[in-house]
């Protein structure tokens, strides 16, 4: 498969690169980025544990760097690449950005937004599952498993 | 009424008092407090157009601070007092950081948390609502009239 720079599995491979700094840092390793004109304008992993503070997800902080780099809190344009299925608070911030489209790798049954009944995205916002869900998967299990042994 | 510097009444005339630092930052009026051990721990107020960052509400912003200043991301034992109903993703951070107890002012019908049909908070933590409603009210519809006169 040819990957050109502007393909979803190219910008998913971004946020993966991301999960994995979170990884190195013993963190929960997911990571994010955000799209707009096919350019990256924001890139985030989480860091929860570093920064001592539930609210620092990879999407929370990728949202508010882009808001800052585009200099508008609305990310109508723009599409947020994510390893995870956000939890509902990222998706209660998506909300509030308008973001235009939502892609995710693995499925997170206990906490996704999916998971709720009650549609909770803006009405504007695609959403696109599964993209790379296996590579997320491995890394959230070897997370995991590395936690488990300790 | 006596108002003992320990009380609901107290603590929630704070976050108004938040509130009003808002308003006259020509930000939505919301504002909140962090209680824990009757000792307030964090104060905030709503900055999402200050700082460009739909995620700056009120309770976000209180809740950073409140984990910065306890040293534990967690807030079990804490109480937070809001002048508006939290919204979808203050409610989700609010389930992250397991609070104690929430208490807030006035309803938000459109974007409240308890408008959704799902249980969004975690099991243990208690809700309290229309406290000091009117104050809250009034702040807020005092902002919304400012504006469709501007």
């Amino acid at each position: 498969m040819t990957l050109t720079i502007s393909s979803d599995e190219y910008f998913m491979k971004e946020a993966l690169k991301e999960a994995r700094k979170a990884f190195e840092r013993d963190e929960v390793p997911v990571g994010a980025v955000v799209v707009c004109d096919k350019t990256i304008v924001a890139r985030a992993h989480n860091l929860t544990e570093t920064l001592n503070d539930v609210t620092a997800h990879a999407e929370m902080q990728a949202f508010t760097a882009a808001a800052n780099y585009l200099g508008g809190k609305y990310l109508k344009d723009c599409t947020l690449y994510v390893t995870l299925e956000p939890c509902l608070m990222c998706a209660g911030a998506a909300y509030w950005t308008q973001i235009g489209k939502i892609i995710y790798g693995a499925s997170d049954e206990k906490r996704g937004f999916s998971t709720f009944k009650t549609k909770v995205l803006h009405p504007s916002t695609q959403i696109k599952n599964a993209l790379l869900a296996d590579e997320s998967t491995q890394l959230l299990q070897a997370f995991f498993e590395k936690k488990r042994k300790l």
